[in-house]
C-alpha cells in the first residue's frame, strides 16, 4: 500500500511519521523538523515554487547516509540530496516530502594526489573551498559555473560553466565516485587510474544523475596546474553573428581558449548598471587565455587578428589580477545584475546548448522573440560549448505572468531542438525540463526509466525528477 | 525453456536452428553459415581460443540491425558485434553460438558538419578510412589504438591509444550513438550539441559496453583541426623511473603533448630488429607535439629542458613526415616486432592502467618479475595516462605454458589494483579480465549486472563478456 502510493506519486504519510520519529531518535539535532530548516532546503534560485522535504539531516559520514537511505528504504520514504541549494530546475524540491540530506557537514578534502593532478572530497566541499584548499599545491580545480556550488551539485547536475571551453565539464573531471546504492551499500565506480575500460562507466551514469540513482559519498576529480600566465578581456562586436563567427574561428583554428563568453547588448546594459563596466552596450565576448608568457601573448594576438577580421572592435586584454577580477565578478553577478533590472519581478533562469554553428541563428532569433513578446530578457552564452543562458524577467505572482514564461521557455526549447541542440547544456532537467526531455530524446527517455527502476527499484531517490516514472 | 538454458549459460541449440533458417530466408548470401566465415569472426589477436558463432550476417542498414535483433530476441539467441576483429580480450567470441553481425558493409560516413567538428558515421567505417575521408576538410579523428579498428568497435571497447593524452579517448570524443535495444527499436542517446546535462548520459553507458547493452548503428564524433605543424622524436633515458619523471613533469607543467610513449629496453630492441630503428636498447620516450610553429618550437624546447633535468640523453625531433612516420609506423608495429622476437611462441598482449605517479614502480616491479620468471614480455606504455601494455611470449600449446602466462597475468594486474590503477585502460574486459573486475570494483560490479539485467533481460547481447550474469 505505501508501496504503491510512493511509485503513483503520492505522499506516504505512514513512512515519513516513522521515519522522521526514527531520526529523531538516531541524530538528535542533527535532524531537524522545523518549518525555517525545511524551506530553506527546497527554497533555490530556482523559478519553481518550493516543496518542502519533512525533515533535514546533516550528514556527518557515509555511515551516517547509509543510515537514512536503510531506514527510508525499509520505508518508501523519499531522499533529495542537498549541497548549496543553488541548482536552478528544481532539483532540492520534494514533491512527496521526505528527507533533505544536507551535506554541509560532509565536507572534507579527503586526499590531494599532487603528482597525479587529482583530489577526493565529500561531497559537501564547495568549489571555493576546494580552490582555496588547493592554492599552495598550484593546482586548481577549473571547473566554474558561477555560484559557489558544492562539488556534490556540480557532480549531479552536470554542470560546467565559464571553463569548459577548455577543460572540460564534470563529465571529464569526474574520476570516480562513491555512492550509497538503494540496497543502503557504499560502492566505488573507478579507481584513481585516469582512463579505463573495466565494465561499464558507472562513474558518467551518477554524473548528472541529479541524485536519482544514489546518495555520492565521495566524489574524485582530476585537477589542473595553475597557469603561468593568465590573461583576458573584452571585445565588442557589431552584431551577435559577428562574435558567433569569431568564436567559431577561435574554436577551429584550436586556440585553447579557456573561456570565451558572450554577452547580449541587454546583459551589457545590465552589467552597466550593476557591476559598473563601462564596455559599450553591444553583443561583447569576455575572454580568458591560460597559458606561459609566449603562449598566452600568440593566443591574445591571434584572437585579435581574428576579431579583426569579423568586424569587431579592439581587443582590450590585461594580466593585471584585479582588473580581470572584475570582469569575472561582473560575469558571476550576471544573476543580480538581472534581478536589479527590475526588482519587483521574478526571474526565470533557463540554459540550451545548440551545434556552435547554430548559435548565432539560436541567438538572434531568440532576441527577437524575446522583442516581439514585449520582454526583458538578457542573454549570456558559454559560446564556445554554443550554450547560452536566457534570464527572463517577468510577473511571477499572477497566472497570466507565468503563462508568458512558460510559452517563451517552450519556444526556446523547441528552437534550440530543431537545431540538433539540447534543451540543458548545464542546468539539468529537474521538474522544470521533463517535457523539453520527451521531445528531445524520445525512446531513449525510456531506457533511462529502465535504469532507474533497475537501481532503484522503490522510487526512493529524488523522485519526480528528470523523468516521471512509470507506475507500474 | 530456451530462456533458461540461454541464461545458466548453454547453447539454445533449438533457438539457433530456428534463427539461422530465418536468416538464410531473409538475408540469402549476405547470411553466411560456413566454418571459413565463422572461424575468421571469431578469430582475433586474443590470445583467448576461438569460439565460433553459427553464421555471420552482413548488415547494410539500421533495419537489418533491427531484423537480426527482433529475431534473435524472439528465439533468445545471442548476437555478437563484429568490427574488424582487433579486439585483445576475447570481445567477439561466440562462447553461447549465435549470429555475428559484421558491419563492414555498413561502412558510410553519414555526416560532416566541419564548422562544429562533428561527424556521424556507421559503425563500420576503421579510422583510417574516416581521416581519409576528412582529408580535405582540414580536420581529423584524433583516436588511434594502433589497429585500423572499426569506430563502432573502438566507441565499444572505450578505445583511446597513443594520441589519448591530449585527445582523450572515446568516452571524450563520442557525441551520440544510435543504438538498438533488446526490443528492436532504435534510439538515440543524444544531440549534436557539444555538452548537455540532459537526464542519464547514456552515450558513456554504451562506450565500453562491449556490445551487451545493444547494438550499435551509428556513432557521432567530435572531431579536431589538423596542426598546422608537428613535430616528433625520440628520446632516451638511463632508466625507466627517469623516463617517468619526465612524463610526470610534463603532464605537470601542462605541456600539451600529443603523443608521449614509453618504451622498455626489450621494446627498443625488437624495434631495431623488425623496424630497422637505429637508438639505442634504452628505456626511450617517443613524442609528438602538435600545434603552430611557435607552439611546437616551444613545447620541445621545453621538452629538451625536463628530459636533460632528468638525465635523458638529447632529444632528437623532427617535422619531417617521412622520419615521424617511420617511428610511429615503428609504434604501430609493436605486436609485430614482438611476435618476429619469437615467432613460434604465442603472444598474449594484456595492458593496465595507474595513477602517473605510480607508472615508474608498476613497471620496473613487472619488468623484475618477467626477468626472476625468465620471461621475454617487451612493455609499451602511453605514459601520460599511466597505462601500459606487456606483450608476453609464451608456449600456447601446452597447458603449463599457458599456466605461465596466466600467472603472470593475475600478478601484473594484482600489482596495478593495489596502486590504485585498473585491469584495462583500453582493452577492454571481454572474456580475459572478468575476475579482475571483480577484485578492482567489488560491488559495482553487481550495480553493472542490475544494469545488463535492465536493458537486456534475456542476455542476448553478447553475452559471457565483462561479467558472468546471474543464472535468476
Amino acid at each position: 500500500m505505501a508501496l504503491k502510493d510512493a511509485k503513483a506519486g503520492a505522499r506516504n504519510e505512514a513512512g515519513i511519521v516513522l521515519v522522521v520519529e526514527a531520526l529523531k531518535h538516531a541524530f538528535g539535532d542533527r535532524f531537524q523538523t522545523g518549518q525555517s530548516f525545511r524551506a530553506q532546503h527546497s527554497h533555490t534560485t530556482s523559478y519553481i515554487p518550493s516543496q518542502l522535504p519533512d525533515g533535514v539531516l546533516f550528514v556527518e559520514s557515509s555511515e551516517d547516509v547509509k543510515t537514512v537511505v536503510r531506514l527510508c528504504t525499509a520505508h518508501l520514504v523519499p531522499i533529495v540530496p542537498f549541497g548549496t541549494g543553488s541548482s536552478l530546475e528544481g532539483q532540492v524540491n520534494a514533491p512527496l516530502g521526505g528527507i533533505s540530506i544536507d551535506f554541509s557537514r560532509m565536507n572534507r578534502v579527503l586526499e590531494v594526489n599532487a603528482e597525479d593532478l587529482d583530489c577526493t572530497v565529500e561531497p559537501g566541499v564547495t568549489r571555493e573551498q576546494l580552490n582555496t584548499h588547493l592554492r599552495d599545491t598550484g593546482l586548481f580545480f577549473p571547473i566554474d559555473p558561477g555560484a559557489n556550488a558544492s562539488i556534490g551539485g556540480m557532480t549531479s547536475t552536470r554542470a560546467s560553466g565559464t571553463n569548459a571551453v577548455r577543460y572540460g565539464t564534470m563529465k571529464e573531471n569526474v574520476l570516480a565516485v562513491t555512492v550509497v546504492t538503494a540496497q543502503g551499500e557504499e560502492i566505488r565506480t573507478a579507481r584513481r587510474a585516469r582512463k579505463s575500460s573495466a565494465g561499464y562507466d558507472l562513474t558518467r551514469l551518477f554524473v548528472g544523475a541529479e541524485g536519482t540513482l544514489g546518495v555520492l559519498t565521495s566524489v574524485t576529480l582530476r585537477l589542473q596546474g595553475i597557469p603561468q600566465k593568465i590573461a583576458g578581456g573584452a571585445c565588442a562586436f557589431p552584431s551577435v553573428k559577428a562574435a558567433c563567427d569569431a568564436v567559431i574561428m577561435t574554436i577551429q583554428m584550436g586556440i585553447p581558449v579557456a573561456r570565451i563568453e558572450l554577452l547580449d547588448a541587454v546583459q551589457m546594459r545590465a552589467f552597466r548598471n550593476y557591476s559598473g563596466l563601462s564596455y559599450e552596450e553591444k553583443p561583447t565576448l569576455f575572454l580568458e587565455f591560460h597559458g606561459t608568457d609566449e603562449t598566452v601573448a600568440l593566443q591574445t594576438a591571434q584572437f585579435s587578428e581574428i576579431a579583426a577580421e569579423c568586424g569587431g572592435g579592439e581587443f582590450l586584454w590585461t594580466s593585471n589580477e584585479q582588473e580581470r577580477n572584475k570582469l569575472w565578478k561582473a560575469r558571476h553577478d550576471a544573476y543580480w545584475s538581472v534581478r536589479a533590472l527590475a526588482p519587483d519581478l521574478g526571474i526565470l533562469a533557463t540554459d540550451v546548448c545548440v551545434p556552435i554553428s547554430r548559435l548565432a541563428d539560436c541567438v538572434t532569433e531568440t532576441q527577437a522573440d524575446i522583442e516581439k513578446h514585449g520582454l526583458l530578457a538578457p542573454i549570456v552564452g558559454h559560446a564556445g560549448d554554443g550554450n547560452f543562458h536566457v534570464q527572463l524577467l517577468f510577473d511571477d505572482r499572477s497566472a497570466a505572468g507565468i503563462a508568458v514564461a512558460e510559452d517563451f521557455v517552450a519556444r526556446l526549447n523547441a528552437r534550440a531542438l530543431a537545431m540538433d541542440g539540447t534543451c540543458t547544456g548545464e542546468h539539468g532537467i529537474g521538474q522544470g525540463k521533463m517535457a523539453f526531455l520527451e521531445q528531445e530524446l524520445g525512446g531513449a527517455v525510456d531506457l533511462m526509466r529502465q535504469l532507474k527502476h533497475s537501481l532503484d527499484p522503490n522510487n526512493i531517490f529524488n523522485p519526480g525528477k528528470i523523468f516521471r516514472t512509470t507506475s507500474s
